[in-house]
């Protein structure tokens, strides 16, 4: 096993950092790590936020849901679909479409996974921030992104001062099927709702009593972010 | 530079490949190093259609686009959202939001990546598909994919066949911004559609005569995959 997949099995999310920063031709790396991903048809629609504003920070770290380490991070980046890019260039573009906004989370997916899998590769951690859509619109105006640019997530980086576990995953059985869509090995979700139980229950930090499929499909009995739909179309993102 | 880092910023899309194989343990290696990503609040929202037959994958290589390398690659996985799997744990999950496909289309981009970035650190190459979407109705029943599934883009993988140049990308300057919004840099963008001229003009296949500028917001000007959005609601994940 190489140390590029070393890197990418020992991932863990870390949300507790020191209080060293980093440094900017590390930075520099990860933007570049970033960049140089594929991009569909190469439109390199992705605007990255890096936000160094102390203020901004702890309205954000409000915003997505009270998480600290938005604060707290040596850096966090928030990473947005900007065809506003595009439009400047030419006042022709239509970017009004579901098909846009999708090629434009999976890029900017793409492109984070390259810049977090860089500053883990040099001893620094991170965690996707997700929760910055718990409030889309506020996040939108504080960072004054114009139309035809959405915010999607934000990640926080910095240097581990935790060392957590690495979570146990779906088996790959359930998650690859060959030639068709197979129906789920619901022994195989019975033993790994078993290990994350015990996984759960005796893990460092965040100790808990629950299966993963009570946890998430619990969650997504509940509406997930309903404003965003809206958020959207404001921005000229989603629909035609 | 580490070899992570090395390998990050050396990608170049492959799209001629060997007839040499993937063997079964550098498979299982790419899959898990896919699985290790980080998934929103552990959701685990993807899976992947890993095709072997061959009559398959001619279809599929005709529906992305007549994309030969889609049936010659040595491997082609096809990345889903899946909401089918928590749906058959629990039929009360109400799948039927926007926010839902932007966690998949991010989650399969972030999972993604990491199985292309194991197989490029072991030496194979490899393409993204959106094309796929060209004809998401058809490869969606060719793959069999139930209600709550939908295919997002596949990825070919194999021994490089090619040694392409690293296309080069936006500077930084124009994709990060600090704090806030910047407007477009239209010098920055000048110069990278010279560097494109030449790149196009230059490089060892498929040459043309094009700007970054002209080439993306051409495209952009078109409508872009029209059937995604009611293809999406079809499946239960687009609107609610």
């Amino acid at each position: 096993m190489n140390s590029t997949i070393e890197t990418i099995l020992a991932h863990r999310s870390i949300r507790q950092f020191t209080q060293q920063p980093i440094d900017s031709e590390q930075l520099d790396t990860i933007i570049r790590s970033g960049i140089a991903a594929s991009s569909s048809s190469m439109l390199q629609v992705i605007s990255i936020i890096r936000v160094t504003d102390a203020e901004k920070r702890k309205s954000l770290a409000h915003l997505a849901g009270d998480q600290s380490y938005v604060e707290k991070a040596a850096e966090f980046l928030v990473f947005c679909i900007d065809y506003q890019r595009h439009m400047t260039i030419n006042d022709q573009v239509q970017p009004e479409f579901t098909e846009l906004t999708l090629i434009g989370a999976v890029d900017a997916g793409i492109m984070a996974q390259n810049c977090l899998l860089a500053a883990e590769s040099m001893g620094l951690g991170g965690v996707y921030i997700g929760g910055l859509r718990n409030n889309a619109q506020q996040v939108d105006e504080l960072l004054q992104l114009p139309q035809h640019t959405a915010v999607l997530f934000g990640m926080c980086l910095g240097y581990p001062a935790q060392d957590p576990q690495v979570k146990p995953r779906l088996p790959a059985q359930v998650i690859v099927h060959e030639n068709h869509y197979h129906s789920l090995d619901k022994e195989a979700i019975a033993q790994y709702d078993q290990t994350m139980l015990e996984y759960y229950a005796g893990r460092s930090t965040n100790q808990k009593q629950a299966s993963w499929s009570e946890q998430t499909t619990g969650k997504l009995c509940e509406e997930s972010r309903p404003h965003i739909l809206p958020y959207l179309n404001s921005k000229g993102l989603a629909q035609r």
